[in-house]
């Protein structure tokens, strides 16, 4: 697109770490990572690194920030631009647009981390020239965005594909680790459901482990339906659990395949193949969906 | 819309009955209902009546399709505007937009009848105002249109909502009646389903029968993975099943906020009764969707 050479700035608020960066177009010039710790601590280191990198290379044209949910999106709402009901320790209610408006006179480009990484690949990554895109992260918790005509679904509030409450697979009885609902798919396959099943941190866990295939099967349970719900051509898989775990991807969509059982004409695993897939931008699809939020600021 | 006074012409064409209508916006000047038959018969007798109409009325400015489905509706397709896999006798493959498109020379609009139906709503019915609104229909089958800012939802197809697997209810081990999946959404939860349940049709099943239970609640897991995923400010409910078990509608909500558990923010029970509704267009919800589609061609 013709603006990807303004210089912009992207804030990726995660539930544990954050980064800033400054960008044209998919290209990184900064870029820097810091814990997620109190917001106010946090938000003023965040604004203090643009100042500075403003002062090196100039004014940013706009600032897009993806944060971790559930946030307001309504620009109608009295609470729009804020975090809503985290159970992140000091976030709930915290005003993230407004705390960078007023520091910044700047648009600025506001929605949940995993709609900017699904608008960033559809933009730059492996969901270019999808009218349908879903970015789906599996790590600490589980969040996803859905991308529809080069738009972020926003209905009454966002997506929140990690509480899904998906079909067990079959003999599994573990309880979830969800504080909400127990076995939501965020209680049953995030990495610390997956470390509370197994008792051991992730990457002690043998490719061979029992764990991987209840997992893969409870992940495809969710990739069903989001074939079955709004047809998504690709659905990218960040995160953590599966970026060491490539493996899984196939034992997901063959899960996947036998779950729609040839219904959706043209989705057999060989289709799934191009449709399920680790996201084209890599670790970087956060950070840039933060960048490309602000290009649509 | 300033457009709602153009006469144009809409054909609903239903798994068992097919429907031909023109009107003006919402208001219906003709209308005819006839047996889903063989294709070409049925494809003839519903253009021979738009002939007549146009030869009482004068002509009209565009035809709207609303099918049952699963249809091609990729417009870069060869077999854009047909009949995909279908298992119903002879309609596989059946070119609908063809047929009319040869006949009538006036643009043609063409999706899911569900997907009509949601439009309809949208326009002039329940889902006014609401950027995100589905339609589901619950009766001989099971299925879904959902609508994002004014547009039908198609990525790689369209949605197929009747055949997601909800979590089934607690001890509910029917085998499940659809003939891809067993004990989908449609396989648990459509008029054939429940008459398998019960031995009974559904006219004869007493309210207090525990089959309403269950339903009910696996209804309320797709009514939960529909907020879920798209977050709609409606779920409008069409169909035989419900329509005259208007109780019904009490049970889902409730059961749908225990599923959410509050994690979504403003959709309790009450939020629920809001968003899962009753089509306000009624039975019409169909008809009047394949002339929303006449209006959007």
């Amino acid at each position: 697109m013709t603006d990807d050479n303004r210089l912009v700035a992207g804030i990726e608020l995660g539930g544990t770490k954050s980064i800033a960066l400054i960008a044209r177009g998919q290209e990184i010039v900064e870029i820097a990572r810091m814990p997620t710790a109190q917001p106010a601590a946090t938000l003023a280191t965040l604004a203090a690194q643009l100042d500075a990198w403003q002062v090196e290379h100039g004014p940013v044209a706009a600032i897009g920030i993806g944060s971790f949910g559930p946030i307001d999106l309504d620009r109608a709402s009295a609470d729009y631009g804020r975090v809503t009901s985290t159970p992140k320790p000091g976030w709930a209610g915290v005003d993230l647009v407004g705390h960078f408006a007023r520091r910044f006179a700047v648009p600025i480009g506001f929605d949940t981390d995993v709609a900017g990484a699904a608008l960033a690949e559809q933009r730059w990554g492996a969901a270019q020239g999808c009218k349908v895109a879903i970015y789906l992260t599996i790590g600490t918790g589980i969040g996803g965005g859905v991308v529809v005509d080069g738009t972020p679904v926003h209905g009454l509030v966002h997506p929140e594909l990690g509480h899904l409450r998906v079909r067990r697979a079959a003999g599994d009885a573990f309880a979830g680790v969800c504080p909400f609902h127990g076995d939501c798919l965020e209680g049953l396959a995030s990495g610390p459901a997956i470390a509370a099943r197994t008792g051991m941190a992730g990457a002690d866990i043998g490719e061979d482990h029992v764990v991987w295939a209840t997992v893969a099967e409870e992940i495809a349970e969710a990739m069903a339906i989001l074939m079955l719900t709004v047809s998504p051509q690709r659905i990218l898989i960040g995160g953590g659990v599966l970026q060491h775990r490539q493996q899984l991807f196939a034992r997901i969509r063959t899960r996947t395949a036998e779950l729609l059982a040839g219904y959706v004409v043209g989705v057999g695993v060989t289709e799934l193949a191009d449709i399920i897939r680790a996201p084209g931008l890599g670790d970087m699809a956060g950070p840039l969906g933060a960048v490309a939020l602000a290009y649509r600021a």
